[in-house]
């Protein structure tokens, strides 16, 4: 499937209100727990999709579709939301994410990018150049995986609970 | 994380509308490609989803729960979704989805099942004795996993256009 940034927004333009279906009024014990020493609670997640909301992906556009010379994007901060997410709720990060994935698919929509803007490119810091089509396909793909890693990681809550079923739900024993 | 009806249930009423909210309005290219040969579409997951609510859980909960002495459950049918689906739409299959958990969760909260009756037993064709309490928390964690495996087969499609980030999201390389 080729990336088109109209079936990528239908991606990006959800995926707010799929987390809110997904996690609002869950017990804390779904939405805390994660799958084991240094991975990740569905909370800690929503807190890293609202700092590649504020400091990556448009970011990024912008470096690659601006006027200075220097293409080089600054290196994201996996772990900033063990800090940012201090003392919110998972209610207030929620609502947060949401305002600013609106307001940046507004931005995003007004730069009204062409196809020859999306071969544009930008200089990663570990993978090297990387062109704008691949960092929206990107922003589309990581969306995805992190809603997929937020089901994965409550199904595993009761990866003790299935008894011998554990045999054929694949993604228990990943 | 121990097996509560309680928390189980917060996971079993919402499926549907994750679904819905994830699912409803996509371009068919989301919705009817697959992760390669022999592997489902989001639509196929929805179909194997109604096919679970009218022949698998409360059947089975009811074997469990019965007078009769065979305790055997009739083995599950993986693939009568190919056949069943046909000619339905998504959003057919959604309601249908919908609808068909509503009933079920209401005659399984009508059950009132006690703490002594978690531990009764049925004989899966394949994997031997199992408890009411593991077939109830196998019903909450095949949800979540079949969310999550959308969640990937969607992600999936983006494969050949994130380029150098494809190391880094590592679903796309399961």
């Amino acid at each position: 499937m080729e990336y088109t940034t109209e079936k990528a927004l239908e991606i990006l333009e959800r995926t707010p209100y799929v987390l809110k279906t997904l996690l609002t009024g869950l017990s804390d014990v779904w939405v805390y727990s994660n799958e084991g020493e240094e991975t990740w609670s569905p909370f800690d997640v929503v807190g890293h999709l609202i700092h590649g909301e504020k400091t990556d992906w448009i970011e990024r556009i912008n470096i690659i579709l601006g006027d200075n010379i220097d293409k080089r994007f600054e290196p994201f901060d996996r772990f900033a939301q063990f800090e940012s997410s201090k003392g919110k709720t998972l209610i207030q990060l929620l609502d947060m994410f949401t305002e600013l994935r609106i307001k940046n698919l507004e931005y995003f929509r007004a730069l009204n990018v062409s196809d020859e803007q999306l071969g544009l490119k930008g200089l990663h810091p570990e993978l090297g150049e990387v062109t704008l089509k691949q960092l929206l396909a990107t922003w589309v793909t990581h969306d995805l995986a992190h809603i997929a890693q937020i089901a994965r990681t409550m199904a595993k809550q009761y990866k003790g609970e299935v008894g011998p079923w554990k045999a054929y739900i694949s993604i228990l024993n990943q």
